[in-house]
């Protein structure tokens, strides 16, 4: 029953139209989890310097986020400084400092290995493709990843594609993998390469899943007030991969229903800075918002078409 | 039944990344039709020059649509030039020359007066005003817009708003005539100056109908191959409208069908250049594509969410 998600656990600085925070929880572990345990138990592997604020961590323990990959190192914790201005879709980096990233080499706890369901958060593909040494036989491994491994890793993230279930990524990085523009023949393109499932994110957008024969698309949710949209990406995937770990069903409507969960959390995710709104929405307003998805898209076909 | 729309007749000439037309049929009247037609009786009020090749109208005048209202002016007839690059969600416009348009003063025919769902297509709101002091007592009077009247004819735009039902714009123009960067406070601000309705249309990320309590969202449909999205919009609406001329139902469960309609005209508009698609596609392949969006963006809720 049990998700495991490697990638990083970060101090994010961000700038909105509508407020400034300063190191605060960040990093696409962090959204993940706090986002998957909603649905399903997680298991965390990644690693923080000596700075972190480890009582921070606490809330994600309490909900099921199991802290026992996430290594201490020596030095500097990763930091990400960013500013959106009123085109919320386009992040502005301002500074990345990697500090224990750079060397982060993920080791997977024994007790973590036998988890069904993987997620490779957005590490360089050697690292991505290293954990899948170390895993038994999941059901389904995921992967995502950026344009810096696109450009700098190509083969490493090519046998990478070879070897997991589904790519999640985003319009631009889909178009730069594929070389193609048409996010039809790009997302075709990266299944001929191995994976049976790509979610195409477009962030305010929706996203897109493919599969083997259909399409489904899920428009991102309405908001009146988009607070910040950092993390959204990945709390998307771990609403998407919690809904399928808590279900153990890979069939098209239940992927589907997976995919409405990750809108569902992305939504929430952009509500307020850092991972606050992910630790406090009820299953309720989980319930709630998956309703309105529902009523947002809905329509009846007429009987005579 | 009728369904009054008056607006451009152009001569369009084209530069994709896929080929290239040179003065094909265009103008937002002209692809509205082409569209609209496949659902209901159009009227079309318009004027066009000396030199427009009357004999190219013919396919509409063969599908329902009535050109009484079309004006041959002395002149030349209003001509477009653009070019989209692999973006094809943006236009770049190379030449306009207004011709015979500019001195433009809808005359509305006797017989069409009395058309219960009418259409004012993007011209000067002082034009649009004019028409529905000529109109008797429409049943649903929607309009479109552009930036240049936003600019330039902003009191009588508004006062325009306060005398229509419904608006169609896209997302930059709901923007600016709203001021305010997030869609939904845009819409809701354009509601509180008149209009119940309110569809704001994103190109190739879909559209998003704002009624008065509700929020519906077609996406645009994922086509593997689009040639030129000249008159997508114009197509859209032609769908919607033709549509709601079908059915004389303006219920919400109606208007979501009307969008969805207006995304698979659009949808089509797009597969080739000018009208030339709009006037091949038959009712089943209308009826097989909005199969097709129902299935796109369906999925079950649990039973116990």
């Amino acid at each position: 029953m049990s998700l495991l998600v490697v990638g990083s656990v970060a101090l994010d600085s961000v700038e909105t139209p509508f407020g400034k925070a300063e190191d605060v929880l960040g990093g696409s572990a962090t959204f993940f989890s706090a986002s998957a345990c909603h649905l399903s138990p997680v298991q965390l592997v990644g690693v923080v310097g000596s700075d972190y604020p480890m009582d921070q961590l606490r809330p994600l323990a309490e909900r099921r986020v199991d802290l026992a990959g996430l290594e201490r190192a020596e030095g500097r914790s990763f930091r990400w400084r960013g500013r959106y201005r009123h085109d919320l879709n386009v992040a502005e980096t301002l500074e990345t400092h990697l500090g224990v990233f750079s060397n982060f080499r993920p080791k997977i706890p024994a007790q973590f290995r036998g988890a069904p369901f993987v997620f490779l958060g957005n590490i360089d593909p050697r690292l991505q493709l290293d954990v899948l040494t170390q895993v038994e036989k999941p059901t389904l491994v995921a992967c995502d990843t950026m344009n810096f491994w696109i450009e700098s890793r190509r083969p490493e993230l090519l046998e990478l594609l070879g070897r997991v279930d589904l790519v999640t990524l985003n319009d631009g990085e889909a178009r730069q993998l594929s070389e193609k523009y048409n996010l039809v023949k790009a997302a075709r393109w990266i299944m001929s390469r191995g994976p049976k499932l790509v979610i195409i994110k477009k962030g305010e957008h929706g996203a897109f899943m493919f599969t083997e024969r259909e399409v489904f698309f899920a428009p991102a949710y309405p908001l009146e007030e988009v607070f910040d949209p950092t993390g959204a990406g990945d709390a998307f995937a771990g609403g998407f991969m919690g809904y399928l770990a808590r279900c153990r069903d890979l069939s098209e409507a239940n992927l589907r229903r997976a995919v409405v969960y990750g809108s569902a959390m992305g939504s929430f995710a952009v509500e307020k800075f850092s991972i606050q709104r992910l630790l406090e929405v009820t299953p309720a307003e989980v319930a709630a918002r998956v309703r309105a998805f529902h009523r947002l898209v809905s329509f009846e076909q007429e009987l005579e078409a």
